[in-house]
C-alpha cells in the first residue's frame, strides 16, 4: 500500500511511503506497547466490530450518503482506504508490495510463532500441527531457525505434498494410528519433541500439541483460534513436569515495530515468500479467491486491484 | 551431612565433605541432566517407591537380618545413611548444617520457582497462592528479584501474619470475595499480576493462579503437587492472549548443580533462612514435627539427631 496523504498530526508518515496494512494495531503509548513481550496494543488491538474510526466514531466510506463500515481497521478490498496510523508498517520501499503484502497476517503470525515465541534452538525438534499457511510458515520459522526434526501432523495427507517445500521432513496423520497422536510423537522422538505449534484451533489437536512435548524442557506453543465453548484440559502433572504452555497472536511481532524486519527478511532472502503466493485473481473475480481458501486448495492468494 | 566414607567409584567427595542429601538426584550423564533446563534426572529423579541401592537393587538397612527400606533416596531420619553419590550436593563446608539442611527440599523449591523460572522482572507484581514454607520461600524469590508488589493468597488469614516477615505486601482471601479470586486480583492490579506462582496442590487455585496473569505478558509457575485425578481446565483463548503456563520442579535447581549456590546465598545474606526455621526437636520427639506440620503451626522444624 502506498501513502496517499496523512492526516492532521501524522508525523512519520508521508505521501508516497511504503505501508502494510495491518488488522491489528500499534499505539505506542499504552501499557502493552511499552511492553518489552506483549504486541497486544490496549488501544488498537484487532476489534472486528468497530468498523469506524477512533477519533470520531465514524467512518470514512460511503455509498449514495449511506455509511460503509470498516473492517478489522484496514478495509483493503478497495483502491483507497482510510486506516489509523497505528495500523500501517511503514517498510523498505524496494520491496514488492504484491509479494510482501502477504506478511501482513498469517506468515507473520507462524514465522513469529516459532521464532519468537517456540524458540527452537538449533538440532531440537519440532512438531507441527496443521499445515495450511500458518502452519508451513511455523515449520518455516523452524527451517530458519535450524531445526533437525520438523514433524508434520495433518488430517489431510495432501497436505504433506506441499509441506515437503517448506521443510517438515516427517509427517504423521492421526488417522493412521489408534493411539493418541501425542503418544505416537513421543514414541519417535525417545519421550517428546523439544516445541510444538498448534495451528489448527482445534481443541483436541490442542491438547495434543501440549502433551507431546517432551517433559524437563517441552515448549507448546498454541497459534490457532479456539471456538468460544472450547476448554483446554490436561492434568496438571504435565505442568508441573516442567513442560511450557504458551499462546501467541500475530506471531508476538509488534506490527510497526517488527513487520519491517520481516520484510528485509524476505528481501535479504531468509525468508521465501513466493512458494506461500499458489494464486492470483483480478479483483473483480475476488470471490475466487474466497472459494479456494474454503476448498483448502489455495495458500495465499493475491488480489490484483484495478484489472 | 557429613561424609563418612565413599564407595567404590566415587572420585569427588571425599570423607569429610559436608553435603546435603537431595530427594531427587542429578546423574550427570542422561539428556535431562545434560539439558541446560531440566532438572528432572532420567536415572535418579524422585521415586518414593524405590527404596533399594541402584547398582543391586538391595537395601543397605537392616534389623535383626531383615532389610529397612531407604527412603526417597535419602533416609535421612538416621545417624549413618547411604545415598547414591547423585543425590547429595557438596556445600560450602563453613555453612552451619543446622541452618542449611532446610535448604534440600521445599524452601529452595519455592524460592527456585521464582528465581528460575517465574523470573519477575524489577518493579513487577508477583501473587503467591498459598502462604506455607514453599509459597513464603517463593515470596522471599520475588523480594529478592525487586518485585514492587507481592499479593498473598491465602483462606487462612493467620498466615498473613507471618507473611509480611517474607516481603508479602498485599493479601487476599478468597473468602472474602464472592467473585472467583483471579478477577478480584485482575482490578487491584489493572488487569492482572505480572507474575503468579501456585504453591498449594489445589486445583482451583491453580487455575486461578493462571487467570489471575496478565494478558500479553502474564506468566503463571505451577509448583503444589495436585492429586491423581485433578485436571487443569481453562478457556485456550487465555493462552492465546499472550499467557504462559509453566509447571516446576524443586524450583528448576539441579541438585549437585545448582544447590551450592542457594547455599552460598544464605552465607552472603542474601536469603534469610533462619526465619523459616520455626521450631526443633530431638529425635526422640520427631513426631511433634509431624504434627507441627499436620496443625500448620510450623514452617520448618529442625531435627536433632542424637539428642
Amino acid at each position: 500500500m502506498i501513502v496517499e496523504s496523512v492526516g492532521e498530526g501524522v508525523t512519520e508518515l508521508e505521501p508516497g511511503d511504503h505501508v502494510l496494512p495491518v488488522f491489528t494495531g500499534e499505539c505506542k503509548e499504552c501499557q502493552h506497547c511499552k511492553s518489552e513481550e506483549s504486541n497486544m496494543c490496549g488501544l488498537l488491538r484487532i476489534n472486528t466490530d468497530r468498523g469506524v474510526m477512533l477519533n470520531d466514531n465514524e467512518s470514512r466510506f460511503s455509498i449514495n450518503g449511506k455509511p460503509i463500515y470498516h473492517f478489522v481497521g484496514t478495509s483493503t478490498f478497495s483502491e483507497y482506504t482510510v486506516v489509523h496510523v497505528g495500523c500501517v508498517a511503514k517498510i523498505n520501499p524496494a520491496a514488492p508490495l504484491d509479494k510482501v503484502c502477504v506478511l501482513s497476517c498469517g506468515i507473520s503470525t507462524g514465522l513469529g510463532a516459532t521464532l519468537n515465541v517456540a524458540k527452537p534452538k538449533k538440532g531440537q525438534s519440532v512438531a507441527i500441527f496443521g499445515l495450511g499457511t500458518v502452519g508451513l510458515a511455523a515449520a518455516e520459522g523452524a527451517r530458519m531457525a535450524g531445526a533437525s526434526r520438523i514433524i508434520g501432523v495433518d488430517r489431510n495427507p495432501i497436505r504433506f505434498v506441499e509441506a515437503k517445500k517448506f521443510g517438515v521432513n516427517e509427517f504423521v496423520n492421526p488417522k493412521d494410528h489408534n493411539k493418541p497422536v501425542q503418544e505416537v510423537i513421543a514414541e519417535m522422538t525417545d519421550g517428546g519433541v523439544d516445541r510444538s505449534l498448534e495451528c489448527t484451533g482445534n481443541i483436541d489437536a490442542m491438547i495434543s500439541a501440549f502433551e507431546c512435548v517432551h517433559d524437563g524442557w517441552g515448549v507448546a506453543v498454541l497459534v490457532g483460534v479456539p471456538s468460544k465453548d472450547d476448554v483446554f484440559k490436561t492434568h496438571p502433572m504435565n505442568l508441573l513436569n516442567e513442560r511450557t504452555l504458551k499462546g501467541t497472536f500475530f506471531g508476538n511481532y509488534k506490527p510497526r515495530t517488527d513487520l519491517p524486519s520481516v520484510v528485509e527478511k524476505y528481501m535479504n532472502k531468509e525468508l521465501d515468500v513466493e512458494k506461500f503466493i499458489t494464486h492470483e485473481v483480478p479483483f473483480s473475480e475476488i470471490n475466487k479467491a474466497f472459494d479456494y481458501m474454503l476448498q483448502g486448495t489455495s495458500l495465499r492468494c493475491i488480489i490484483r486491484m484495478g484489472a
